[in-house]
This record gives structure tokens, sequence and C-alpha cells, in this order.
């Protein structure tokens, strides 16, 4: 199965692409790689939620917003080659988590978007991965998401 | 017009490229990939600020900062190609913002490096990001940024 | 000497290479470039150690722990390329450091990683990196490091 193919079996539409916030570009093609900038959860041009993960997000809340930016970057992709088909594979993503003292679940949080990948893409989904806690994100959201791609020759 | 007519017509003067700290390289190619290390803000082989953004730095002075971290890898770039010119354009910026509880605006200071890598390399200049707040940065300096080049073939 | 020659003449043995912790791949190519994911200080499937640099951690033992994540890159590498001699470069180390407030020596930290490559690769192993602190790391650890490797044609 093809990964449109797979995306509409699972039922997921994707998001609008987001847009630009200005000085970068969300995503950038070098050679056959695609790098997505860091992704942050938002829903129709909103921030969708604020908090630390072990404070006021819970890991499955957190693991929902790391699939919603996974879903953001698959938008931005497609929007990109035309379609999902394009990409050969998965290559890396980094995981960055605004952690509470002491909290250290940051894979089960990244989990959310690694997932993601593994149903659209199936194997070829599967990536080198960071997991990471760090103090505060941008706009005060819980998680953070960036993306590389490989696309086909 | 070039890179280097830019930088010419922006009265701006590169610094020196900063030495290795040692154990790394400040610049590594690999195929058509520049990937130039994490640079601190320096002056004369001294680091410029020490602090956090939130606290003792304001988003203006983060900003220059991180502007002033975009000018030593434009150094360091001179430096192994002979010449900006070289450059096909910016690909990855990775921005990391030492933060003081609750600061948020990391976008706004990293800004100050997406931004003269537009000023100089127009829109090939626009690149992919992630900005993030992280706890301590090395030698307690309030901003580190990495960056990824692409070459001209 | 050959990086398998020098690794044998420093007495190393690579661990077991760490196997996936399930959704994420611990290494991937896409092209020329091995993407090895984040590595966490493990011993027998075991982590090696929990706390922080600056309390529970002095820098040298986080150097040592940061060794020990590049040996277990390099497990990955091996078992991926069949030999180490296959690795044409490194090419970038991301270095994170579990800080107490105030630490600001990770590159002394992450140096344990560098230098390990720079000791099997000679000037081959010398590499861009980046070096930050952050609040928390999964399952507590001190030390995470991730690693880019060109192989060779």
């Amino acid at each position: 199965m093809s990964a449109e193919e797979r995306l509409r079996e699972l039922d997921v539409v994707l998001p609008e692409p987001p847009a630009s916030a200005g000085l970068y570009a969300p995503l950038v093609q070098t050679g056959a790689l695609l790098f997505v900038s860091g992704q942050v959860p938002m829903r129709d041009g909103q921030i969708l939620r604020h908090g630390r993960c072990g404070e006021s997000i819970t890991i499955e809340e957190g693991a929902a917003l790391a699939r919603q930016c996974a879903l953001q970057a698959l938008a931005l992709v497609r929007q990109h080659l035309g379609s999902l088909d394009g990409v050969a594979r998965a290559v890396r993503l980094g995981g960055y988590v605004a952690s509470a003292p002491m909290f250290t679940e940051h894979p089960k949080v990244i989990n959310g978007a690694s997932q993601l990948l593994l149903d659209v893409f199936g194997e070829a989904g599967r990536h080198a991965r960071i997991a990471i806690g760090v103090a505060e994100l941008p706009f005060g959201v819980p998680v953070e998401v960036e993306f590389v791609f490989e696309v086909r020759a």
C-alpha cells in the first residue's frame, strides 16, 4: 500500500500546511533530503495547547500533540512533493519536550509522532531519533518536533 | 546580486573565523552539505555576553547575539569555500536559547540569525529551523546556533 | 592505520549494539549519510547511570558516559556496515547534557565522545558539534549523544 492509501485507510485528513512564521521556511529540500522546520501543535492558525509535560500535560496528551506535529509535517511534505508517495523514507526526527522537573518520559511523548510515521509509511517510516527534555519552548507549547525525510529519486 | 556583493552593500565585515575549540571541527563538508558547529557569540576570542534571555538579556540583545553567531558561521563558510558565493542555499538552523523560566520568545531571538541569512543570501537564505529554550549553554552564553548550508555543484 | 586496527590498538571492545527501543531505528542510512539515534549510556540493556552533571555526576563521569554513547554508536555503525572501515568520516555530533543550574561545562562532558571518534578515526573523526545543557533527559540519564557519519563510496 502506498503512503496516501494508508492515510486514507487510517481515515486521517491532514491539516492545512502551517504558513511560514516569517523569517524561515517551513520546509527546505537539499538534494534528496527534506528538512522540515520544528513543528509546534497548531489548529486553525492557533497554538493548540500550552503547558509542560509532567505538570498540566499528561504523557497521553503530549503524545497526541506530537502526533499533531507529525501531521503538520506530512501536510508540508505533501504540499512540497504533491503526494506523500514521493517520500522514500523518514530519516530523522528531533523531539523536544517542555518538561516539568523530574519528568523523564520524553520517549513516550515523542512516540506519538513516531507511531504516525510508521502507520503512514510502514517500515520506511522508521527513523533515527532524539527525544530530549527542554526548559521552555516557543509560545509555551509542550512539544516541538522537527523532521528529515528522503525523497524518491 | 551575489552574497559577497550584498555583504558589502550591508557594510558588514565578517569577524575572524573562530578557531576550533579543540576536539571538533568548526565546519565539516559532506557531499554538498556544510555542517557548521554550534556557534556561541565571541569577540576577539572572548565570550561576548553571559546570561539568560528573560533575565539579564533582553530579546533585542539576544537577537543581536544570534546575529553574531551567524556572522561567525559565514566567516567559517567563507574560509572553507573561499567565497560566500559558493553557497547554494541555507538549509537548516538550530537555535538554542538559554532561557529564564517562562521565557518563550525564542523565535524572536533566533530571528537575529535568520534575518542575517536572508539579508546576505536573499531567498536562498531561507532555511528550515528549530528554536528551543534550554537550561544552560556552554560558558553561560545566552544563545548558541548551528547551521547547515548547501554548496553549489 | 584503519579504524578497526586503531580500535584493536586501543584495546577497545565495542558493546553489543543497543536494540531498538521500538518505534524508531537505532540507525538510518540515506545516501552516503548514517544518522545514529540519540544514544543514552547503557550496559547489558540497563541504564548505566542516572543524575545530572553538576549535581550527582562529575565532569569526568559525564565524559566517560559520553564516551560510552560513542562506543554504542560505533557498535551500531559496525553492525550496519560490517566494519568501521566503511566510514569515510564523522560529520556531526549532537551532545545533550542534563545539567544542574549553573553547570556550563557541557563541552568537557561531550569531549568524552569526541575524543573517542578522534582516537578511532584520526582526523576523519573530527566532526561538527553542538553541546547544550538540557533540563531532563529520557530515563533520567546524564547525557545523550546523536551522530551523523559519512560512509565510503
